[in-house]
């Protein structure tokens, strides 16, 4: 078993601090593991109850009659050392410390002592002043959010790591409502053990993910995180949007997790020497975190545009150029397919207006030609699917595209109810859809930037050689 | 009846070019008039048809036995000209001239023809290349996009001018989705005649309408624009947003619209001194709209943000630096209401972080106290909606703060499905509500710039008397 794995993969979880009382986290936990699909035992531990939802109640963890492979602690923070004793005496091997009121409250000694009394017993410490972790996989959810007001995203790609838990939190309703998948999530808070460096190694070596988005908002050994984040990143991507850059953010972050912000000016250089992909905006956290979980990098940054509407393509081309992205030139071939096979006032050109009448099948015969030119590094789509003429099975001429010729693709489609199901049918799909042209090209210039960085680990790899 | 009435308030409307084929634009208008709640006179025309939907079908609009006031034409582009004359015989008082292949796509003597024929007769022209004019309250809705595609907004105190169709649609379908109300709605495509300056002119005197949003690709006489703006902004507040502003966004738009598009630096610097309030991207320009037409420009710079999720409070905090907002320091009193009516565990601070178990009375506390604080120019509500302590009824606190004291206030709530529910019934009461702090915090910057606008307005006006 893996460092980390007793966090995600238990064969027996503790909740300590298990409630009736549908207002307690304790509550809250307690219901997520009986209903997420867990497989394995679940103890309630609370010295006042002799059951819960059904389940015998322990007066402690020692007192469970089989081992303990996970406690979950949700008791008041001048308890916790205690019941980390008493986990120690179980044998569990990992506790998540989901109570505040340690180093962030004032109480830095309190955070020392459960430190302390975890590292005698070789407990891993996940916390505290955290929600801790959420892996849909195995069903391990200790996010005191009660699901019918938050709901859980469903197995995908994405590995998120967030200091924060209401960012964390917040963000993972967020996926779900998009259909955005996700592998693992970890809120860790303060930190006193696994930190952002430790679960992010776990992460680049975990199977099911595809990419890493991290909300940092500080960390304690700079140089160890990008020393991880730099080998992580030959294999997994990692998409980082640092809180606290500024004067203002920095105070806040200190009477919010304790930490020590740093320089915005030096986190953004180290980022991007180490090839990790800043992002500067929530939004943009998760719209670079999933194009580089769904798409290849491309090979160059020559981009073709696709549209139906205009004034999409405008927005687009302004998009590209303030990215540093190239617009490609169209070949020969291209263009010869695109003059045999399109009406006349189809004029070529890149933004590529296939114009307000454009069917699926216009779509499809722009998308098979852009993508076969060897002069095109990358195809961004935007469709305003609302017209008469446009039927929804483009949807489906996008993804066959997508997946016959292996181009890096992102979509943008911008409108209300009926265009979002498109958006969240491509998502499913494995294709990148965005609501805004700015947000798709932007997606595309980090799969153009990865690709930069990818290629220069490949030659410092030959160097190497 | 002023100048452009005919377009917004017509007693009767010819649509030439109506059409049994569903694909057909000309089907689509004619549908959407009839099911729009429009009041007035519906005339189909085509040579070709008896009858459509049941409606009496005329040959050409001068067979039409009562008066005409609006002609929608949908008819090939070099029939256009002579439609207009036909408009002509009959008196008509403004066309909509809906089809393309006239300047945009190498025919300007077309356009020309079409310009000569409609000022002969003295006949208002909006278009050609354009999807026409939306306005909810009177139900004209010249929009092509089949409503069971593309829903239409509920009326509201938003109008918007659109250069581009496709843009215009989807951003229309997008308000509806967000419960965005809208007065009145132009796409004037090539501009042959009325123009973002007239149509912004009438708006500016529109009672409906408390802010306009603009997305314009280029204009014939910036000085002219920059004029009427600056007056329209005495009393409504006017956001653009600019495309083609760069090499690669300039050339499409001269394929797209012909129009010139004009250096990104200029414009801006123009925007700026007229007063004008530039978005960035097309999310901005209605986050900045909405704000401006929901919520009283601030007094001064000086913003609370209060918060039950402290990584909100760090982003919130990060964006006030980057935008050059202030952050309040709280009065005596509003520490004395703090201290006596939190847990001990809320620290004052600004984020006012009022800690993850925050219900919504105390979210109540803290909106009277800030609200209440001289010291306070505005409020950045920010909440996790998910938590299992805050109950829906906050969205009452924060509607009844923002209605008892009238301090400018924006939301953030961020996540899925239920989140958006709530967002959704803020901004119907008239609070704007965004999904990540970075908007919130944005709109909030633009509420404080307007204000510096106006007051500087105010300045010269006592110069001037």
């Amino acid at each position: 078993m893996r460092n980390l794995d007793c966090f995600f993969r238990p064969s027996s979880v503790a909740v300590v601090g298990a409630s009736r009382n549908a207002k307690k986290f304790g509550h809250v936990i307690l219901k997520n593991f009986m209903t997420s699909g867990f497989r394995g035992k679940i103890y309630p531990v609370n010295p006042k109850a002799d059951e819960i939802f059904g389940l015998k109640c322990h007066k402690c963890v020692a007192d469970v009659p089989e081992p303990v492979d996970l406690a979950v602690i949700v008791v008041p923070a001048e308890l916790v050392a205690d019941v980390i004793e008493d986990c120690g005496r179980k044998g569990v091997k990992g506790a998540i410390v989901i109570s505040g009121g340690f180093a962030e409250s004032g109480f830095p000694e309190r955070e020392e002592a459960l430190k302390a009394a975890a590292k005698k017993h070789g407990i891993r410490l996940i916390g505290p002043n955290c929600i801790g972790v959420f892996d849909p996989a195995s069903g391990v959810d200790t996010i005191f959010n009660p699901a019918y007001k938050l709901n859980r995203p469903s197995p995908g790609p994405i590995a998120f790591v967030s200091q924060s838990g209401a960012f964390g939190a917040a963000v993972l309703d967020w996926a779900n409502s998009e259909s955005i998948g996700i592998s693992k999530f970890v809120s860790y808070g303060n930190g006193a053990d696994v930190d952002e460096v430790e679960t992010l190694d776990y992460l680049g070596k975990d199977d099911a993910t595809k990419a890493v988005a991290v909300y940092l908002e500080g960390t304690r050994d700079g140089r160890k995180l990008l020393r991880v984040a730099r080998e992580v990143i030959r294999k997994t991507p990692v998409v980082v949007l640092k809180a606290g850059k500024t004067k203002q953010g920095a105070a806040a972050v200190a009477s919010h997790t304790g930490s020590l912000a740093g320089s915005a000016a030096v986190y953004s250089a180290a980022f991007r020497q180490a090839g990790i992909v800043e992002a500067q905006t929530m939004d943009e956290l998760f719209d670079f975190t999933r194009c580089l979980a769904y798409q290849q990098p491309t090979a160059g940054d020559r981009i073709a545009v696709v549209t139906n509407g205009g004034g999409f393509g405008v927005v687009a081309a302004d998009t590209m150029e303030s990215e540093g992205l190239t617009p490609a030139s169209f070949s020969a071939n291209t263009a010869k397919a695109i003059r045999e096979n399109m009406p006349s006032y189809v004029s070529l050109g890149n933004p590529l207006d296939i114009v307000g009448d454009a069917d699926a099948e216009r779509y499809r015969v722009a998308l098979d030609a852009v993508c076969r030119d060897k002069g095109v590094d990358g195809v961004v789509v935007t469709m305003l699917l609302q017209t008469s003429t446009l039927e929804s099975n483009v949807v489906d001429v996008i993804t066959e595209a997508a997946e016959e010729y292996k181009k890096p693709m992102v979509v943008c489609a911008a409108g209300g109810d009926y265009t979002r199901v498109h958006l969240r049918v491509l998502e499913r799909a494995g294709v990148p859809a965005y609501p805004t042209p700015e947000r798709a090209v932007k997606a595309m210039a980090v799969l153009v930037r990865y690709g930069a960085v990818k290629r220069r680990n490949a030659d410092y790899g030959k160097d190497a050689g």
